[in-house]
């Protein structure tokens, strides 16, 4: 099976040096010359349009920034596909998006996977990331063994727009318990009592959680470097609450999460981790110790 | 070592068959006669007063419903105690009124700390409880091997009140945890994506949590029973927001999360279990399908 890449950011590279790791032959197209230098060493085949890559492929992959440049992405293939071709997207964009971008591919031919991941960049380059699926039951089928190249979890979650449905789940679970977490390590440090130790004890009980023992740990370390973009997570919470008001659904927790991710960014922490947002609570308390 | 209890409650009854099943003397005094029946059966030796319990004891332990029945309790204990006797407060307060009290009994000759559980009745029942204590070192001591009999973790966290700001730490993860999760489960709901996989999926991942895991399933299998009543996470709320308050400190998601207890207890949910927040999304989204 011929498959095709696009968009070759901190998560593509990684992603298409564990398919071609794999054994599958990848064709790829970037804007720029760079992005292209480390996997076309791997073996991955340079073409010149993403419609090129579409011809040479019966599996086509992308991970780019948001709903629009998968609607760029998703016509320039169906401009250059055979009949049948799956066009797996990894990004990470609004449910509704996926859907309406999935119905105008079919009108051409083209099944559409939503397929975005959790795992960060880390879990990209291991090949551990969580992918969350939507879609028809045959092209995922088609699509899992190269999923399984680049991802450990690999789970066909439901209809097309269900693998974005769980992935801001995901992100609304993540971002309220880092919120939670912040709040609650501030609220500790304002008590004068060591966070670390709180940290500890609830990790015993029913209040334990990834984010506390992971991001948790980090912010005790004063450990802000990335791991997962602030400015990442702040527009993951947009499109659920973009979501949100399409539907006419309340949020109360995840509504006050995304405007502390608004605060984070507009304090200039937009380019460290999510768990910065311990120093955004500090700041409204007057400082850290 | 004499023990006394005070507080036989659906928390304190448990706790004092665990005592005795350890081999420790207890004394006891209830307001009502039906609460000494199941300890007396098992040994413990009913008082005629608070102070009569703290007279018969070195070591004296409360579990009661807030601040003021504890400040109650504590001045009764004080009445009765010899010099030096322990007084360890297993109730929720404010960590604020933990500290006033323990000030208050220290200049009567009494030892305070604050040892909040988590874990619920049953964990009360099956002796599993987590002990949050803040007090003295050499009081902690004392009254370790009789915590064990009641806790499987039991960790001095700090100093008077530290215990109590454990708990409040506990309370707002749990708290904005069962928000979050009622919030995602609802989303994936009215999206038309199935929740029992999402909920699979995320445990997979950085979303991980005991409350997805456990508060998630109890949501799925619409089983709202206590487990840990609403309207008593809705009190440990207010004492969060209290102190909050008085410490000047914003709490955003746990803020929003109060605010629901606040509306689930309104809606006449404040008997079941906390994971009836779920119904409440529910209703503001038209209704469970």
């Amino acid at each position: 099976m011929n498959l095709g890449f696009i968009g070759l950011g901190l998560m593509g590279r990684p992603m298409v040096l564990n398919l071609r790791k794999a054994g599958f032959a990848v064709s790829v197209w970037a804007r720029r010359e760079a992005s292209l230098t480390l996997v076309v060493a791997a073996g991955a085949v340079a073409r010149g349009s993403i419609a090129e890559v579409a011809a040479a492929s019966d599996l086509v992959f992308s991970c780019v920034p948001d709903a629009p440049q998968v609607a760029e992405v998703a016509q320039a293939v169906a401009d250059g596909a055979r009949e049948g071709l799956v066009y797996a997207d990894m990004s990470t964009i609004a449910p509704a998006a996926a859907r309406e971008i999935a119905a105008d591919l079919k009108a051409r031919g083209v099944i559409m996977l939503d397929a975005p991941v959790s795992g960060g960049e880390a879990g990209a380059i291991a090949g551990t990331l969580t992918l969350m699926v939507g879609g028809e039951q045959a092209a995922f089928d088609k699509a899992l063994p190269a999923f399984q190249a680049m991802g450990q979890r690999v789970t066909r979650v439901g209809d097309s727009g269900a693998g974005q449905v769980a992935k801001a789940c995901n992100q609304i679970l993540t971002g309220v318990g880092v919120a939670a977490v912040a709040e609650a390590l501030n609220f500790a440090r304002m008590s004068g009592v060591d966070g670390a130790r709180v940290r500890e004890v609830l990790l015993g009980g029913l209040a334990a959680s990834r984010v506390l023992d992971n991001h948790g740990q980090r912010m005790l370390d004063r450990n802000f470097k990335p791991g997962f973009k602030a400015w990442m997570h702040q527009k993951d919470m947009r499109i659920v609450m973009e979501e949100a008001h399409r539907l006419g659904l309340a949020l109360p927790a995840a509504g006050a999460t995304a405007q502390l991710f608004n605060a984070l960014v507009g304090n200039g922490m937009g380019e460290e981790d999510s768990v910065a947002m311990l120093q955004l609570f500090e700041t409204m308390s007057g400082g850290a110790a």
